[in-house]
């Protein structure tokens, strides 16, 4: 392919040079423009003071492919203009040099017939400094919502017959049940004074597809909003007024795939915008699940010295699934056009971070360039990985700074912790053994010595995926009560899902996506159960709350947790103390699994010099004294500050 | 500690310079000079030629410490005289400079009230070069032998009165059965035509314990064999009948733990020779298992980065069992003991190899600088490690090459594989599903990735600690063929466990070391099952026997085994299908879970090109063309080869 672009560039030189002659004698004559809009022109818009000056466009308008574009706006010049395969599309690569001021310009097409057509293109002033842009980290604690599911804050939205899933259907687990930005938007007092400091929506882009279309991942504009979710007005005032807030906004972004019924699917610019493109094209009037190449899901063919080239392809370059196809970010226009989708969300929304869903099926070597190229304009940045493995040595491939033998650079700065998450759940659940309960935390967390920054890596009880924790743990309050106090303290970002608060659980049926993102109650006009006002709570759900309230809150100011040291002894009687230090904080964890009242001698944590110091009860409130001895009278945690 | 010894060197300083002026005058008056030979000096005697011109020599004699020691050989200067806590020691450090050459010589101790004693010393040529000392790799087989219980080949070494374990006692699992080194020489035939290139024969050490002295791992000499496995001279012949074969003899060393009965015990050189040494001398009248500090066993606390520093203790210098006295090796004396005495061994015996036993209890920066002292005089050799841990992160760890994050530099060329044994155990156990059965070694051999040199990894089906491969695979014949293939095939040194070829089981006992050491059927006279011969075999035994010594022939001389580039596929339909390849010759092994016939489709292996080549059954012998597709019959393990 790279031959025919290359043959491609060649002819357009020769005939844009002399295309540049006609214009001078163009200057005197009055040209018949076309102020039409053109179908598309993306990105929508630009930004000048990018460190990477380049920019490329891609161009959509019947037959735009024969036509010649031209630019007049001091600093920007046209760079290299290439066709696709379908004579439909053009891409432009502009070059904006270093003083190009913001303003509006022409980009004026010449077709072969003498026809122009212009569009306008603008170029903005940013808002902020590169610097500025800072992810989150390990001070965070980040809400996952998914918006369908959290609050109906504009019902005037829920249902749009120009779109193929027409209907709002709250009975049905897989149907859209109108929750919108502006419902988190109404809500952010609340998630705020609950003690999260930032938010990650699951993604908010239009899912014009004809069912389950609630959950996002099956864009079909990489640069519009589903309007059942709002406007993108809607979207960068949401993100203002977190940041008044000192809230972080993280946008789900998905590089591996699009939906079916994307607009490009119907017309697609190059034979390889998608992978098995043409099987897809050969059955497109009668596409079925039987018909799609599927992925081999065999996630560690990216780092297998021996994986076969076959099973390598069969990984990368498979359909997630029938209703995703594969984009193909071996083609380079495909590659800029995602890694360009991506600043332009970062600049739009004023981002404070990116989740990249699926991280390890597109091409491993574009989603280094892709993580680079962001982590290059944003240095202060954060991207966080989805690598669903249980094995530390991949969840460690992928983050940055890891010293890869085969040389592969990574910049990710997060990558999600399942084999921390999973050992957590097994640690509370198994019984205590030599070798099973306490120890998978206490051996698990050892692993941290393999990560290139293990503080950066995202751990969470759950997430839209996964079983909801409560169900995980058996629907054991003060297991989940362990789970979390110890993933809330841990050196980590710690992720919790939308409701976990008030323990949602999809118990009935394990692993159903429909039921694990239930309805956040009190997120529609007539909800008995309010968990915003408390309304209609019972008990446990209060106290597990208040109980998270008071941690997250707690967290929100200690530098210990944020950064402190961390000291942790081998599980011993059924219990596990882990330590987070600063000069100025000593935080104590302490899980105990004993059901029985049983007292710990402390002489063997004298080397965390609390000894004889006042501490308090995180979540209680009481004080008490680190003596030489601690009874603890039940199962549970007890999360301690020497802060009081 | 290190002052003391300081404030000692110089008042020896001061001292030895009078010293050497009395010896001028001495010259020319005859000496009362001792002939008598000193309780002990170790090494007993050394080489010239090694790079490192160092040598300590420990001297143990009644009031030791106060004499004075001198040398007078050509090239041979001491260089620093030490004394411990107890008086009935004397270190020296001498310099052997680099044209010294071989020969005798006296070193003279003169004692405070002017008594000599004298004692006389060896430096031996060495027999052969530093780059001649070839460890084992990935063209051998290690056969590894229990050697009280592999073959009795001596009887008049069974028993001696002044051993603390009087008795040979074959009916007990425990007991000694006489099983020796003179076994293990009588029958090198069988082992090297069952096809195995190198043999690891658990310590022949003196274990002068009180009971369970046949495992040998309870040291009471480090320079002595134990009589009831023969001489010195045996073991050495053992060596050079090995050594005509072509076949590598590896040792099995302990730095970590001596046995309680150890020489040293009762008169220890420094008050810091052994780890909680003052808990041991302030009960040794009254040693019991419940006086003893006994290590945590937490092997994490090496590389976890928030270990508590009474973990890090508690794990390093706590004792392995109350019988085995942990050593201190951060005591530089004792440090420096170990690494003379590994020397000293590969010297003596000509090793092709070291196996270091529970690699990561002593204390880990010793054994950066054991191993780094015998490679940096062996370049070409090998050591394996013993780290039992399921986690690849710490198996890489403690491989030379291992970029770890700590800056810890191990200089081990090998270790042991525990992490793929239980997958390959945990694949052919499970029922074929997504994430069960073949795709546990499918994934787990992808982990490779992660080490700095997998292929010299010691991968095995068991030990002398698990349980029978037999028994584990749940006497499965077929299941246990398909184990040992895979392990005989992948990148890695195998290594096979004596009795193995004869099915060997402990099912009766799971996890009981007395019966796991099983006692080699034909080892012993009047034995009614010979494995050497075949008398008595049952047909699965004799299949077995066949099987393994047909594939580890052919493995012998297979280059596509000892360093094929390795291709393997996803687990598809209960298959699996790994390659290895060279210019020369394409190994095929296929593991099939079906009970029933299945034909597999060859397209998906194209990439291997073996299409329309011939290939010979490396078991059965009989040929096959790789045409569009392979019918197999029933479960088992397919082995192929281009090479005809």
């Amino acid at each position: 392919m790279k031959g025919s672009v290359s043959l491609l560039l060649c002819l357009f030189l020769i005939v844009f040079t002399s295309c540049k002659k006609e214009e001078k004698h163009a200057d005197n004559v009055i040209v018949e423009v076309s102020n039409s809009t053109l179908e598309r022109v993306e990105p929508p818009h630009w930004w000048i003071g990018f460190k990477n000056t380049k920019l490329q466009l891609l161009v959509k308008e019947d037959g735009i492919s024969e036509a010649k574009p031209e630019i007049s706006y001091s600093g920007v010049s046209i760079e290299k203009v290439s066709k696709g395969t379908s004579p439909n599309y053009l891409f432009i690569d502009v070059n904006i040099a270093e003083h190009t001021k913001a303003g509006k310009f022409d980009i004026v097409f010449t077709f072969e017939n003498g026809t122009k057509k212009k569009h306008t293109y603008e170029l903005k002033a940013r808002e902020k400094s590169a610097d500025e842009y800072v992810g989150f980290n390990s001070s965070d604690a980040v809400y996952l919502i998914t918006p369908d599911r959290f609050a109906n804050g504009d019902t005037s939205n829920d249902e749009f017959a120009s779109l193929k899933e027409k209907k709002l259907d709250r009975k049905h687990d897989y149907g859209r049940h109108g929750g919108d930005i502006t419902g988190i938007t109404h809500h952010l007092d609340y998630i705020n004074d609950m003690g999260f400091t930032a938010i990650w929506p699951t993604p908010l882009l239009i899912n014009d597809m004809p069912e389950s279309s609630y959950h996002g991942y099956a864009i079909t504009d990489f640069y519009q909003v589903d309007p059942r979710f709002g406007t993108l007005e809607e979207y960068k005032n949401l993100s203002s007024e977190m940041k008044k807030k000192g809230m972080k906004l993280i946008m789900d972004q998905v590089a591996n795939h699009c939906g079916l019924e994307h607009w490009w699917m119907k017309d697609l610019p190059f034979n390889d915008w998608v992978n098995n493109q043409k099987n897809y094209e050969d059955n497109i009037d009668n596409w079925t699940w039987e018909k799609n190449i599927n992925s081999n899901h065999r996630r560690t063919t990216n780092q297998d010295l021996y994986a076969s080239e076959s099973d390598k392809k069969g990984f990368s370059e498979g359909w997630f699934v029938a209703a995703m196809p594969d984009l193909n970010q071996r083609n380079p226009f495909m590659a800029k056009y995602i890694i360009q989708n991506s600043i332009w969300w970062i600049e739009t929304l004023q981002l404070g971070g990116i989740r990249q869903d699926t991280y390890p099926y597109p091409d491993k070597n574009f989603m280094s360039d892709w993580s680079g190229a962001i982590m290059e304009e944003y240095p202060n940045f954060s991207i966080v990985g989805e690598e669903w493995s249980l094995n530390p040595l991949l969840i460690r491939y992928w983050q940055k700074g890891a010293d890869n033998k085969d040389g592969y650079e990574s910049h990710l700065t997060s990558v999600m912790d399942f084999p921390m998450q999973s050992n957590i759940v097994q640690a509370l659940k198994e019984e205590e053994s030599w070798d099973k309960g306490l120890v998978k935390i206490y051996e698990g967390l050892a692993n941290d010595f393999a990560y290139a920054d293990p503080e950066k890596l995202m751990i969470f009880p759950d997430n839209h995926d996964m079983d909801r924790i409560f169900t995980q743990l058996n629907e054991d309050l003060t297991l989940t009560k362990m789970a979390l106090s110890y993933m809330l303290t841990i050196p980590r970002v710690p992720q919790i899902y939308y409701g976990t608060e008030v323990l949602i659980q999809n118990t009935a049926k394990p692993h159903d996506h429909g039921l694990i993102r239930t309805d956040f109650p009190g997120g529609w006009e007539g909800d008995k159960t309010n968990a915003f006002t408390g309304e209609g709570l019972n008990t446990d759900q209060k106290e597990m709350q208040s109980f998270l309230k008071k941690v997250l809150n707690h967290r929100k100011n200690s530098k210990a947790i944020h950064e402190g040291k961390t000291i942790h002894f081998a599980p011993f009687m059924n219990t596990y103390f882990l330590f987070r230090v600063t000069n100025d904080e000593t935080v104590v964890l302490i899980l105990n699994k004993n059901d029985k009242p049983i007292t710990i001698d402390l002489k063997r944590y004298a080397e965390i010099e609390v000894s004889g110091k006042q501490l308090k009860n995180i979540v209680t409130g009481e004080s008490m004294t680190w003596g030489d001895d601690i009874k603890l009278d039940k199962k549970g945690c007890l999360l301690l500050t020497t802060k009081l």
